[in-house]
């Protein structure tokens, strides 16, 4: 009788965690976060953060496969909202343009930059980046309507990622908004001319 | 007459202490650096090395300067080599988008990431990106030859260096080259179509 309960607590216990390694791996930085300052962030005793996640690349792992599943869900929820007719285009690449702007990047990025230098951490995120990659192009091309059968679709979707990206690193240390929106309208309307004609049927 | 072989060592001192903090930031991160390391990765002692620059932050700022400066003389070296005629556009794309693939992208990263929880390091960054950022687009700008009057013109060539920053970050962590090779097609198409007729003349 008491095996329900103490299931349902232990996934709280490591939901919690892997949130407080989220927020403070964006706030401090690698170098400013260990499992005992995640644990005090969650309210969790050291020692049940432990037995969750023995290290600090365990923790990294499952924050970075929820911080991705996190990320998908919302594209989807968004897609589901859509408009449609001839400003769809424009609203699909104003979101996929506005993807990486915001604290999720920010604790990637912070990731990312360690394990450039790190291999341990390297092996864990190249693997889960390829997958949350793959995803997220999917739900662009799902999004977009297009077919890739078409020659250049496929890397027209991919560079409107890529630039998301770098509009994200460009998000980072300054409010780039408004210059974004007009890079948004921009790559929409040329999106449009580029794409007319390859929508899947 | 000493005076002369003195600010001569003097001036090679700093130079060869900005080297060995990019070297430096760029293998083992922010955090793996002090100015007492990087000293030693430049054979300079560390009272000499304090003596110019007190703080890392002061060396980072010079290194920055100094590394958006050797950025940009490649990009006017390479530029001066660039073929006339129909390959004009794609050879600039390439060179535009792999500019932020190289070990200097590497060092300017660590430092992005830290700057976004370092308010300290931040105010040192912001103004010298600004700068350095303003003078690639004009670059690209004269390397493209089109007319910033021309509506859409500025938007293109600021999402072409913004995709360039992505494509960089997905240079990071694994060799990204083939895929960007065809990222690059067809960036390079889109742009010939888009910017048709907005040469400069």
């Amino acid at each position: 009788m008491l095996r329900e309960p103490q299931q349902e607590r232990s996934r709280t216990t490591r939901r919690r965690l892997i949130e407080a390694a989220m927020d403070c791996i964006g706030e401090r930085g690698w170098h400013g976060v260990t499992v005992a300052v995640i644990a005090e962030r969650a309210g969790v005793s050291r020692g049940a953060a432990q037995h969750h996640f023995p290290t600090r690349e365990a923790l990294v792992a499952a924050a970075v496969e929820l911080l991705g599943e996190a990320q998908l869900d919302e594209l989807r929820t968004r897609a589901a909202g859509s408009p449609g007719g001839s400003s769809r285009i424009e609203w699909v690449v104003e979101m996929l343009l506005t993807l990486y702007t915001g604290p999720m990047f920010r604790a990637a990025l912070q990731l990312w930059a360690v394990a450039s230098t790190d291999d341990q951490l390297r092996d864990v995120l190249v693997p889960l980046e390829a997958r949350v990659g793959r995803e997220a192009h999917r739900v662009a091309v799902e999004l977009l309507g297009v077919d890739e059968a078409q020659p250049g679709v496929r890397e027209l979707v991919q560079a409107t990622l890529d630039l998301g990206r770098g509009l994200g690193l460009a998000n980072l240390l300054t409010d780039d908004t408004r210059r974004r929106e007009q890079i948004v309208r921009e790559w929409a309307r040329t999106l449009e001319s580029r794409l007319a004609g390859t929508e899947q049927v």
